[in-house]
């Protein structure tokens, strides 16, 4: 049974490898939502995303002889980088197939980690299947980016201690908003957030047109994502709700918002001026969520997950200069 | 007596009004300094800067008369938020003078703040003969930018919390890197770091060009800077070290460092791509010391204070572009 015991212990093995990232206020983020803001900057994480939570917490708990054959791993870029850490923190090769148009940060990054990167095409090739043929063909463990009870756990570290700082901080804390792609992130925090405040509302954000689980979530049942769908936010664009997460979602959000490129980018010059915080898109999504009005937050107090910041220079100067 | 008692107490104060900054930590600085950086952002401060520590410390024990006729400050920006933010938190008016090309995000920042803004020529004009014959028009108190019990204990606090943080951490701090214009931010934290940490060694960082307590340091006397001087770093261009802030910075600094804009502008690019904060020139001189490896910091552990993020974001996209 996946519960807040899961994430504890996860918690436990964590200790000294994963940041406890503080949670951040911000006046005029305040003044915006006329309620308070607890912001959750992962993006200043190790490796700059929340991923090496999860990933850490699977690879450590590898055996010894599925350890030795190493893992591979599929990902446009933060779950890549959390698998790499982790295995060289662990000693366990890793290989991860990235998009061939994965920011160059995220590829760098990677390879500097010491992860084995193979790239393919988003939107022709099939990653799960160059990944199983890698493999097969080795003897390697898989490592989802979200579909484990492992993955969920570790991720759900964050909500946790949003949880535990925010009751030690003696707020009151309303509802939580939480960046969505494949569901391991909201699904393990949804767990932790839940179990130590009962009553928090927590919500999903995703990208309006990667919105799988916000229709699974109206509809009930897994729905896949239009072939032809296209964000800014590189890290968020798993096709279909996980068998795992979904269930988890589905009984523990209080709903699933989604956002456009255009507030995504606004939330990123927001970051930027406001909070002095350097956001990717995927990052940013509930932060956009917050500052175009998609739920009621005044009077209220919100966390924000600001999930990652691998954001290559480029689009963050086009992004910045570009007028409001 | 300047002492950490008054540090102390300006703490007590500041509850509520300034952000307890985090202590965060980076595997890719570790990396580079060969030994444990944590690293104080406050970026992340109110009003981007720790400015409002003074600030607010100062405003907050005027008399009611004092308070009624407002104040006056000159800054080229990050006090000028400060003294705007307390003013606005207390009910007091203020006026500051400041450089008419100081970054827009300061002035804008400011006004927004309720700041009544004053501009004059940074190169030709007298900023403090400005606001001396505003202040006796008005019978308003001038709020010194560091030459100042109140503001010195003020920005004390910062070194306060990174000595109280280290120490919950249970880790044994060895030297602290801290940036250093009129010497405030340098002197209040070296009284309350050496206070709790007797044998930490605490140096300020001016950019090469202000050399002034670099120089006033090595000679034992306050020396100006040279009036062709320039520095991208806009918040560090006192001309000379304060009466007040330089004899508790020369007994109680372990020595001075300097560093060139070229350094400064490497360690805002590292501060992006690999700390995810968005710092200002003046802000980022602690850390292109270590970076640039001014100091020995291999197997020792050093803290550096980020003291500001307001920066406007087409300096920030040019230095962020440009070849490293």
């Amino acid at each position: 049974v996946l519960d807040v015991l899961q994430v504890e212990r996860a918690a436990e093995r964590l200790k000294g490898i994963s940041i406890r990232t503080p949670l951040l206020r911000n006046f005029e983020l305040d003044e915006v939502a006329g309620g308070k803001v607890l912001i959750k900057p992962e993006c200043l994480q190790v490796t700059g995303s929340f991923k090496i939570r999860g990933a850490y917490n699977h690879l450590s708990q590898l055996s010894e002889s599925e350890a030795k054959n190493g893992v591979v791993a599929w990902s446009s870029g933060n779950h890549a980088q959390g698998v790499a850490a982790a295995g060289a923190l662990l000693g366990i090769h890793t290989t991860i197939v990235m998009p061939e148009d994965a920011p160059r940060a995220k590829l760098a990054n990677t390879r500097r980690l010491g992860g084995e990167v193979v790239t393919y095409d988003r939107y022709t090739g099939d990653r799960e299947a160059i990944a199983r043929g890698i493999a097969a063909e080795r003897g390697a463990a898989i490592v989802p980016s979200y579909d484990h009870e492992h993955i969920i756990a570790g991720q759900g570290t964050t909500g946790l201690e949003i949880a535990d700082d925010a009751l030690a901080m003696g707020m009151e804390l309303h509802q939580v908003l939480i960046p969505c792609g494949g569901g391991g992130l909201s699904s393990g925090s949804a767990i932790a957030l839940t179990a130590r405040i009962p009553g928090v509302d927590v919500y999903a954000v995703e990208p309006s047109e990667f919105d799988d689980t916000a229709r699974s979530f109206v509809s009930g049942s897994r729905l896949p994502v239009d072939k032809n769908a296209r964000s800014i936010c590189d890290a968020l664009q798993s096709t279909m709700p996980g068998e795992l997460t979904f269930p988890v979602n589905q009984k523990l959000l209080k709903g699933v918002l989604t956002v456009t490129d255009d507030e995504v980018r606004s939330a990123i010059r927001f970051a930027f001026r406001n909070l002095k915080l350097v956001v990717e898109p995927g990052g940013a999504v509930a932060l956009a969520a917050v500052l175009s009005g998609k739920l009621e937050t005044a009077g209220k107090t919100t966390a924000i997950v600001l999930s990652g910041g691998n954001i290559d220079v480029e689009l963050f100067a086009e992004i910045q200069t570009e007028p409001a």
